[in-house]
């Protein structure tokens, strides 16, 4: 379920366009009155909202905020601004981009994203970069890694609840037997987590944790062989396995580190995830931490931290 | 431009239906009359008379028609029938299942299709086999052939004309370091022909010509180890090329076995084509051959002949 509030009485797209006019003016911005309106609108309403600024005033609401604000409130709220689609190709550039490639970013898009939702982000990484997603990942790549990134990327994966037992079972023994000859850069790993559907592989994984007593995460992750590729697949499937969990995870690690949280790793999960199932991560942190996301948050600075709380539903 | 023909007043859907049942009354079936409603009328027509029957008697049109007439023309009738999407699934299955896999079928999809096109393939595979194509596809082949196949029907190419000239130089640079090595599985080639744009490798293909004196498709001709893996990156390379030269050559050796043509083949070019582009494949083959496509055609034998004759334009 979603954590985003949106009033029961929404104003409408030219009234906020006017109030977010009016909180750009004088010295300094309106943080609060920016955050008030934009923090509880959905897509669709902040998309009219772009619409009808552009219309009355002749300028781009995502530029002008850009000028406004800055540091990781910008980032927060640029994310948070542009199309659900458009957005996440923007994350999956970005990550691209990065010395050391962000792989998470991509996982995600192609483990927890409906098949349509991923192509939707590739449509509109083509519209703004004018190449296709997979040749930029290819192209940024090497070897295992890249077949794996490709492969998933490139996926449009059955959607359809129908899983094959005995499949599952027979793709669990050669899982296993990867894994335990060292060879799990093999084609054979790459090409089951790469095309069979989700519910598949959550069946073809309880088999593994079944016959072999222990998760395939687990046990992959006692290996130090080729260490980023192993941890990639270990995103792929916990990604699969239980996006929940997974967002939990990755929330808690960009928080844990004190003084130095990862605001970029919290601010995509928190702007991709508000209008989906933000509400159920934040039990599932609140379970796991003893502490709630919103306390935990509230270490966070300024009109950040206020821009993340109001989205975790504060 | 397309070669079928349909009538100025073509008579509603409804009428068809009836006309089709009166058909298939009796000893044996009208095939004149069945070949004179069908082969004339567009997809969506199609569509119509199927939806009509179905209506009007209670019975599926094309388990009907698979009754009443037989071999070579019960096929192209079948094929011909299905939504586009929905034949191209089937083709594409048909192929994978093949003990030696028909990798034609899947390049031409993938290289010859617009992206959308093969997108819609990718659909209607998985409504009517409950899988992926690509899960398919990659359980049924093996090693380089696998990934350069599985990368072919994954791909969501750009489908914008944008060029990148120095790109298209280092590539085809790429590409003959990687023939020359005898290397060309090399995971580059697969890389560069299954991710990038359709503009974008043709202008690798004419950089590689005026840089090396030699085609690239002539130059992996000469090489014979990894026959059936060469094979398919020629393939590939030539519908990439130019489409229409390509399905000129399938036509060509599917005629030219005298006495043992491959119906299949044929039948899959005509029935796929007579929408789009059969005019300018039958212009091709016409100076290629030195004969019209319709006169080759004419040694095939009956109603499968004046179906085919019909979907060419006579």
């Amino acid at each position: 379920m979603a954590t985003l509030v949106v009033p029961r009485d929404v104003p409408s797209a030219n009234v906020d366009a006017e109030a977010l006019r009016t909180a750009f003016k004088g010295w300094g911005s309106d943080e609060k009155a920016i955050i008030a309106i934009l923090a509880h609108r959905n897509a669709i309403q902040r998309r009219h909202i772009r619409i009808a600024y552009e219309q009355l005033f002749q300028e781009d609401l995502i530029k002008r905020l850009e000028s406004e604000i800055s540091g990781h409130f910008e980032r927060a709220v640029y994310r948070w601004m542009l199309d659900p689609e458009d957005r996440d190709a923007v994350l999956a550039n970005i990550a691209i981009r990065k010395p050391k490639e962000d792989f998470a970013v991509l996982v995600e898009l192609s483990c927890i994203y409906s098949p349509e939702e991923l192509l939707g982000v590739r449509r509109a990484y083509q519209q703004r970069y004018k190449r296709s997603l997979e040749e930029d990942v290819a192209a940024s790549t090497n070897d295992d890694l890249r077949t794996l990134l490709v492969g998933l990327v490139s996926a449009y994966r059955y959607n359809g609840a129908d899983v094959d037992l005995s499949l599952a079972k027979s793709e669990a023994e050669r899982l296993e037997r990867a894994i335990r000859d060292k060879t799990f850069y093999h084609e054979d790993v790459i090409r089951i987590l790469t095309t069979r559907s989700r519910p598949q592989l959550v069946a073809t994984f309880n088999h593994y944790k079944d016959a072999y007593g222990i998760s395939i995460s687990k046990q992959l992750s006692s290996d130090k062989a080729g260490k980023e590729f192993t941890e990639a697949l270990r995103t792929v499937i916990q990604c699969i396995d239980d996006p929940i969990k997974y967002y939990e995870k990755v929330v808690r690690n960009a928080i844990k580190r004190v003084g130095k949280s990862d605001e970029d790793a919290l601010t995509r999960v928190v702007v991709s995830r508000a209008e989906k199932d933000l509400r159920q991560i934040k039990e599932a942190y609140h379970k796991r931490n003893s502490v709630t996301l919103d306390d935990a948050v509230s270490k966070e600075s300024g009109d950040y931290k206020r821009f993340i709380l109001a989205l975790l539903g504060n």
